[in-house]
């Protein structure tokens, strides 16, 4: 898994963290379980916001999941990804042999945020 | 601009258009003005819940705009990028001269939304 999250701690706006995984097709269900163990760390740590996983309703799609996830600060999100507990847990991940995942992880400032009835 | 939505006319629950869109770093602000006349049309369809448009924090980066749209279900989102004027809309992005676009939609659905505090 390329797990090269490029982000700049000199960030204090919030930040989504958007990352897309490819997995044969098999290997949705446990990557699910393993992401889930990720996600719980990763919603302990300070500044974290929300994260969302999304299924691909194209079971032939390249892009089987992606993530979306917020954090308060583009250094809350280092220090998250950082922290050893989930160092660890990304590499339990990682070193399942019974997964074949790779990552293309971004960070990302939100841009625009359309509601009905805003206006743009 | 690749414009292939897969999506599923049958799917009756709320789904997620992500479309990561590529270009030269400086056609950004004038993919941005055409983006947000995209999103206004399609913010007036039924169904339409939200839309974010991300911009990567990092310049150099190949993915440089994520947009992630909620729509309240693949009906009513098949039916909005059907819809005369949001195919307008996209067309003039599409005919525009001086935009080198492409994109890579998908269609999704939550599989998790974790908040700070929720169980897994």
């Amino acid at each position: 898994m390329n797990q090269q999250i490029q982000t700049n701690a000199l960030v204090s706006e919030p930040v989504t963290l958007i990352n897309a995984f490819r997995m044969p097709p098999d290997e949705a269900e446990r990557f699910l379980r393993a992401w889930k163990n990720n996600a719980r760390v990763a919603a302990e740590q300070p500044g974290f916001i929300r994260a969302r996983l999304h299924h691909c309703l194209d079971d032939n799609a390249e892009v089987r999941f992606i993530n979306v996830v917020e954090f308060a600060s583009g250094e809350a999100l280092d220090k998250a990804t950082a922290h050893p507990d989930f160092v660890a847990s990304v590499r339990r991940l990682l070193d399942d042999p019974n997964l074949h995942v790779t990552a293309q992880p971004a960070v990302f400032r939100v841009a625009v945020d359309l509601h009905p009835g805003n206006e743009l």
